[in-house]
């Protein structure tokens, strides 16, 4: 038995899962603002998911957890986390450890994710694929040669990081031109914003608050066919086009799968990218490899976390 | 008893391997131009390599070969190689199997390079790291948590081809901005032809011969100062600097190694590459990675290509 847990700025997630990746039970609670009290929470939805699944805490054999931001994989700390600011420098897996008295693991949430993803669909038995995760930023996992892949520290696959346009627009990692700047939803936003005097009839006027408008603002209105909104998503998805074709050009994968919250608009964005990627990556790679968007995502990182549990506890590679 | 060769338009290198990655014998010949004449220059330099250690053929437990060049690894193809326009969709794997009556095995020059280096300094005990190859264009190999990555057909890793300038020059793949229009030896000389105009005192107009410039006499002419000779190497080392980074955040490795042929003039290149890397990569994975050319490179393709064969052989996972 496996408990993976997911936690965001928001809410966090988790599962009770068997080694074959059957979800037994799984339950949500609200993010708590402090160290101590986001531990009390995990603590209760562990208590949760066991009383649920009629198991005792000592079967569980490991737990992992997918958090946001920078973390040192190896030491189990988070380093920091934009959306949970009580984290700094928190050695959080030592924390959950003396708690529970189970081995706990820390993975990125980019890296869980794609995790989440091997495991639920392992009957296509992809061996090398990539997964880019579209929110505010993009993130990025990897499953290399049917091993997941971490990179040193557990940040490897930072692909919102690539340079795509080497004198463009500062990013504030220090880089210029970084893919980020060009395929988020915050270049979504950026760019509708920058180009409404552009538009007087668009209905992103009346939909802007306090000079705001939201990636969810702008896919409603794409999808109703506002002309600025729809522009929107052409921008951001051929830059993100642009960027996958480097990525299969790199890493010659079966599949690069589109995950994170933007996902969901994968309506307006898939064909750009398929197009993009048909014109600018190799020959040899691009005809084999499949495009898509993760499907029910809510419950694949949570799950890609018990997995990586199972994975770091019984491996001789992973650790 | 491991056979290593390294086929290149020019010359062909073979060294015989232990397990253990010690040279027992090496010798060269020039590459023949069909075929059957380049199997038989194989052949005749497999009698040398087991002559000069006084071993029997029958003692080779697999050859590896390292091609430039469009390949499909599994079937032991070659699809097609600019510098050997002899062999196009040549079974090389089949054809060197029956003549010698041993496991043969195909990869990717820029992969065999990789693995040599890997095998040479396997002191060092690196998990991860990137090799870069400049050339006339770039290419790419990868040791990723201690396993040699060659992606789906042995074609990964194509570094020169990812996008650094997404509306930039087009390139020959079909792709625009891609890196090696930017940072290669051919990039090199385009930047010095471009820019001789602007430089009339320019040392590389005397050294011109029939409109063509060679990288080669460029970097005599920057080892003397000559201020555009300078400048292009700048001009190169500032991109590959950029799309270094960008490899940087992706893979997060303990090192970059520059290969190839114009990784001679490392001394030229190096230091730029390391400043723009300080400057573009992410904070915790800048600090960490180690950025240097590799040294007496000549043998180290054919080591690489017997490490290879003796890799394909035992793995399991490595086929």
């Amino acid at each position: 038995m496996f408990v993976g847990i997911d936690i965001g700025g928001t809410n966090i997630k988790s599962v009770l899962s068997d080694d074959g990746g059957k979800i037994l039970s799984s339950c949500d609670t609200a993010t708590a603002k402090t160290p101590k009290l986001i531990n009390e929470g995990i603590v209760s939805l562990i208590d949760r998911l066991t009383s649920d699944a009629c198991i005792s805490r000592g079967e569980i054999q490991a737990v992992g957890i997918g958090a946001a931001g920078s973390i040192d994989r190896k030491k189990g700390i988070i380093i920091s986390s934009p959306n949970i600011p009580c984290w700094k420098n928190y050695p959080l897996v030592a924390a959950l450890q003396k708690i529970l008295s189970a081995k706990v693991f820390l993975e990125n949430d980019a890296t869980v994710a794609c995790a989440g993803f091997w495991f639920r669909e392992r009957k296509k038995n992809y061996k090398t694929f990539v997964m880019v995760t579209l929110g505010t930023g993009i993130g990025g996992g990897a499953v290399i040669d049917g091993r997941l892949f971490t990179g040193q520290n557990g940040s490897s696959l930072e692909i919102g990081h690539m340079t795509i346009d080497v004198n463009g627009k500062e990013c504030i990692c220090g880089n210029r031109g970084c893919l980020e700047k060009y395929a988020s939803a915050t270049a979504l936003v950026d760019y509708s914003k920058t180009h409404l005097k552009e538009y007087k009839n668009s209905s992103l006027h009346k939909r802007m608050k306090n000079d705001k408008l939201t990636a969810k603002i702008i896919y409603e209105e794409a999808m109703a066919k506002d002309e600025l909104a729809v522009k929107s998503f052409e921008y951001i998805s051929f830059h993100l086009g642009a960027g996958i074709a480097g990525i299969i050009n790199i890493f010659n994968p079966e599949a690069v799968i589109i995950g994170g919250g933007l996902s969901n608009a994968h309506k307006l964005i898939i064909p750009t990218v398929k197009k993009i990627v048909n014109e600018r990556a190799m020959k040899g790679m691009k005809e084999k490899v499949k495009i898509f968007a993760v499907k029910n995502q809510s419950v694949i990182p949570a799950l890609g976390a018990a997995k990586i549990a199972l994975d770091r506890l019984t491996s001789t590679h992973f650790k």
